[in-house]
């Protein structure tokens, strides 16, 4: 109920936003919706739940289920602003790729890292994925293609910003953040 | 996930409507999450929980639980039109005490025929707050009583709906039928 209570209350918070046109505030309302529910992160989970334990998980249903549990989410954080402002569909078009490349070289990186870390370092428990026999990029693509294919759609999210100006250097950061990480 | 994702489609829905002023839509969208959330159905729910198997109900408590668990989903349903249509505060606050009263008379309506009913003519597992030692407006105010409220709420909220014109009718039918329904 505290969940259904947050959710509820992220729509209402949104409505009530006054200083920005009523046409904006609808398009995140509308891109919110969609992220969260069966096009987005249900939709996502619910797969994910399904593939639990199977042993012939391919990288198409990987890419799906973190496309939508991790990168729609992801999407919706990052276009949202762009939205409120107004943003032509070439702009939003730019960021939700952006966004989508990131979150899935986020979830490449956690599944690594899962491996790879210590658990001191990582500040949760490590190797949940191979014992919950989770399919993970690893696990399908090997350690190191699975470095090369992360690195590959961070470099793809900073391509996806080339054309904006200077302001776009936050992003850049957040997206070499990504491959950066250890924790 | 199920209800997540229902829930979250709800407000993708009404903000994806192109015929209805964006402005009408918002307030349907803040309306709805108050509804839902913390401060209406979750709410109710909540102290409804924490009630659960005490003996010491307050009148004012079982009020709290159904003009929040009930009365706050059907004050949104009703208002919804009134706020698509771009009606002003007077309409709606008449609305809504008009929703708020069939709520709560739909509610000790409810009651009543836990006891009163045959599980074949009500359709459901009657004796069910008795065995699960809820409080109810019945345990509260004896049969006769309840009624007499129940009536009273009814004429309270048709009295709320007078000064609109005669579509008001299919509204004043369902005030009626509040009282009248036996399942």
């Amino acid at each position: 109920m505290a969940g259904d209570a947050l959710l509820s209350y992220a729509f209402e918070f949104i409505a009530t936003q006054s200083t920005v046109p009523a046409e904006n505030l609808l398009k995140v309302v509308a891109a919110l919706g969609r992220a969260v529910g069966a096009a987005g992160l249900v939709g996502g989970q619910v797969v994910d739940l399904e593939s639990e334990g199977k042993a012939d998980i391919t990288v198409d249903t990987l890419n799906f289920i973190h496309r939508h549990k991790t990168a729609a989410l992801l999407e919706v954080s990052v276009t949202a602003g762009a939205m409120l402002m107004g943003a032509d569909a070439a702009v939003l078009e730019k960021l939700s790729s952006y966004a989508q490349n990131i979150g899935l070289a986020f979830q490449i990186v956690d599944d690594i890292l899962d491996i790879t870390s210590t658990q001191a370092e990582l500040g949760k428990s490590i190797g949940k994925d191979v014992a919950a026999q989770k399919a993970t990029f690893p696990s399908l693509w090997g350690l190191e293609e699975s470095k090369r294919q992360a690195q590959q759609l961070v470099e793809q999210a900073k391509q996806d910003l080339e054309s904006f100006d200077t302001r776009n250097q936050p992003l850049l950061a957040i997206a070499d953040y990504i491959t950066a990480r250890t924790h």
